[in-house]
């Protein structure tokens, strides 16, 4: 997968937080990178520059933080955006698409109408762990007839296996910057 | 409260989705508004075009489709974005604000340092409905320090009163159109 010559640069404004949520995991916190006005606009520069040449008809962005960065490279490509929302927060017709998390499982949905056949779309989320949510995203556009042309991220835990398995499921993988866990 | 040239245009690519969540409820869905990439521009620039010779430090932007309006907004504005979040996902140290809703009550977090003494805050939310989240977010952030310039939205439903207890309480309101329940 392919990082940005940014990426030292906004890894150094990502702040970690340890025991967060639960004892053990260091939490990587980008609301730092956000306060950072200069910061935030290399972060959604890198997404612009690597996208701006591959006509692209939208950017499908993942609840909540996703809309952070995709609504800015929405903006900036002038291409649609659309939001992949958690279960009962979209209001028209729906597809969904259950996905296993280490305890239970949890659902993201698309409104029916998101997407025309054939329309090329970068997914976008802050951060790619196990990759789940991801991967469901993913196969929600392609079950709705659009055509995921990358999955792109600000950061990667590469240790937790989700870059990997999205990329062996055949799609390709984008991130700013990663963190291994001892960072 | 002030209202955009663009309104009638943006109001016209708003969906209305009736008894959504509730029987009897006209719920105004903004993504059609996303996805047509001329109309989420124009969106956006209505932001800019106010805001953007008003010295504006930080777009706070309320979770999660408040996100979608504020992080194009302090993009282009060349500011700090800093997310206001429903209580328990903000990882660093925090302020936050409980609020009364029609059954029950929700509480609303700032970081702790997400903003400087004096800077000029734009508040920003995809719709004004009673006004409970907005003020209750704008209580935070003049108790971090900062000054909420304006309160601003997509779309005021006034008839829900929640723009004029806003502007009771001192604040400006800016919305780029509004709806009546009839409508």
């Amino acid at each position: 997968m392919s990082s940005s010559i940014y990426g030292d640069y906004i890894k150094s404004v990502i702040r970690t937080v340890p025991d967060w949520p639960q004892p053990g995991v260091n939490f990587r916190d980008i609301t730092p990178l956000l306060q950072n006005s200069a910061a935030f606009r290399k972060l959604i520069d890198s997404f612009v520059h690597r996208y701006q040449e591959l006509e692209v008809d939208a950017v499908a962005a993942i609840d909540a933080r996703g809309f952070i960065v995709g609504a800015p490279l929405a903006y900036e490509l002038g291409c649609s955006f659309v939001p992949v929302r958690k279960k009962g927060k979209l209001p028209f017709r729906t597809i969904s698409e259950t996905y296993t998390l280490e305890y239970g499982e949890s659902t993201v949905e698309l409104h029916a109408d998101a997407f025309r056949e054939g329309d090329r779309i970068v997914l976008i989320d802050d951060i790619i762990a196990t990759g789940g949510t991801m991967l469901a995203a993913a196969s929600l556009i392609q079950r709705s007839g659009g055509h995921v042309v990358e999955t792109a991220t600000i950061l990667d835990l590469p240790e937790l296996g989700g870059s990997a398995k999205i990329q062996e499921a055949g799609y390709s993988v984008f991130s700013v910057c990663s963190f291994t866990e001892d960072e």
